[in-house]
């Protein structure tokens, strides 16, 4: 089942579409993001050493610009764009579709490099994102997601203007952007021996398995963790068959992505060792804990590996000899988000911590 | 009004007691304390410094073990007891009266140093600062508010046995202790020109400014700032008489001490450059700001210097030529502590951040 970055085979599934991102990528993007992007902090919790059995470190994205790891990848693509696109006569930006992190992503990255940009998010999106995607200088267009499709949408945007789309993971520059975060971790804790990242639609999960197999081939292995109610990316990379799923209902509102992509798929498969899923009641727990024992603010997409590991979704050896286990003393974590509104939070914090 | 360090004069309200407390003994805490506490990280928010017109660094003691700076001052209070009180036949540890961060910081710093601790707190404390306590390994015995009063169980106490009190504050090797996180601060930041504490009963604040004294004689005031509804050391450090509060309803729940110390009192008159207080509604503010624009979880009382840069209670000259002002640009705050219950956060954050 694992694939790890080694592997002198190409497993099915794999294609050569995925060269298409190399590590090299990931280090030019660096180089872009250097001095832009925050650097943000690695931290780290005895408590949570004790109930994992083995040394964690959390890589900060909820202190990412933005609140999440998003505007790594957003500020890659944006600034990647031709001068020849840029200065098209009538060229009227980019366009993103997104409620969420990318949609702020985007708008920052357009305001800081100059670049028109268009954010369309449905008519129910909460106002404190649409403002918030406002603020850093996007218009904002609302669309009814009951009676319009995002595709119709945007097929007709692309025909009434000259846009560049943007789109939130399916795209070699934002998956070289996302893997920043995990050369980041890596610089700092350069033997890790675990990596565990959020996957939706693969963006984060295949930029970091492409930093570790750059850094560290064979010897850190990346798991990704996805909720229970949204494990498309899990199914998919069991079977090796691009597995769907159709708005979960998830609290995990980052991952709620139909399905992996046609450029994160074939990464994932070639350079992830396995997929985990958490159950809500283990994403809450995290946040909860997160919050009380770490004093972080982190969205449930962010707290998924915390929840893999706090909840024995995935055990490490040190806590016995089961044989599914890890052999993993030291594990990396990204944190990819802290954007969660007030009211959510209150309703997590309700419940009790275990 | 102001009494900086440099003063060759001694202002009124200062006398020779605080001098059982120097720059020396912080400096000695902070050996004392390294690799036990927190070193703990110093983090910037551009959305911070553009609000309040400064670069603004925030020593983040809520990441601090037991989640708040009471840590240093506990540990380095009870490493000092003298090895003859220690091996005093039928001694019985140390005594502390808290229900807060007093408490978990006293009840960790026994438990490292093998030493028995007893805490007193009143029977209506929240189930989790017990249970947080007792996970430390310390006797919790309650006490009814309403029917017994402190100092007479604390002198029940002495009567009955050999214990050793050690006071939240007005304590030579406490102040010292809550000093170190300063002497941190500046040690990353050397060029800080102002710096902001909360104060209670003063032992952050005066340790604070003892260790800018110290560290940054004359180039750096220490302000130290207090909740509306708890404005006693204000008042005490406005008259130079020790003014008092009783149990004021303020959210801040760590400054709602009855009065300045002893010891605490002439070290802020001698060494603090001014006191400014900020209404319930600030507070609130600075809590939800730092939650959403900067992900930490801050306890009321850890954001009261935020609350004052944010509410104009202290404003800074680059913002204008106002001559109440502090000519700042670099600007130390220190974040207290993180400890807040869900459902008072979830109170707070069902407010809308303005």
């Amino acid at each position: 089942m694992s694939t790890d970055s080694t592997s002198e085979s190409t497993p099915a599934g794999t294609s050569d579409e995925a060269e298409v991102v190399r590590f090299e990528d990931v280090l030019a993007a660096r180089d872009r993001l250097s001095g832009i992007a925050h650097r943000t902090p690695v931290l780290t919790s005895r408590t949570l050493d004790e109930r994992v059995g083995a040394e964690v470190f959390l890589k900060c994205e909820n202190f990412q610009r933005v609140g999440a790891f998003k505007f790594r990848g957003a500020y890659n693509a944006l600034s990647r764009l031709p001068a020849v696109v840029r200065a098209r006569a009538g060229w009227q930006g980019v366009l993103a579709f997104s409620s969420g992190n990318h949609a702020q992503g985007v708008a920052l990255a357009g305001r800081l490099l100059g670049i028109p940009t268009t954010i369309v998010m449905p008519r129910d999106a909460p106002a404190s994102k649409r403002a918030a995607t406002e603020g850093y200088g996007a218009r904002v267009i609302a669309y009814d997601p009951a009676t319009e499709r995002r595709e119709e949408l945007a097929a007709r945007f692309m025909e009434q203007g000259d846009f560049t789309l943007i789109p939130p993971y399916n795209h070699p520059h934002i998956i070289a952007g996302q893997g920043t975060a995990a050369l980041e971790l890596l610089d700092e804790v350069p033997d890790l021996d675990l990596l565990l990242a959020p996957c939706g639609g693969g963006g984060l999960l295949s930029g970091s398995a492409l930093a570790v197999a750059g850094r560290r081939p064979g010897k850190c292995r990346v798991v990704g963790i996805e909720p229970e109610l949204a494990d498309d990316a899990t199914r998919s990379f069991r079977t090796g068959v691009l597995q769907t799923v159709d708005n979960p209902p998830t609290m995990a509102d980052g991952t709620r992505t139909p399905s992996l992509g046609s450029l994160t798929f074939p990464l994932i498969r070639r350079h992830v060792a396995d997929m985990r899923t958490v159950p809500e009641e283990a994403i809450a727990e995290a946040v909860r804990f997160l919050f009380y024992r770490t004093k972080l603010v982190v969205e449930p997409s962010g707290g998924l590996g915390v929840a893999a590991l706090l909840s024995g979704a995935l055990t490490v050896a040190s806590r016995g000899p089961d044989a599914a286990s890890f052999p993993a003393r030291r594990i990396g974590i990204i944190l990819s988000g802290g954007n969660v509104d007030g009211p959510v939070m209150g309703e997590i914090l309700a419940g009790e911590i275990s």
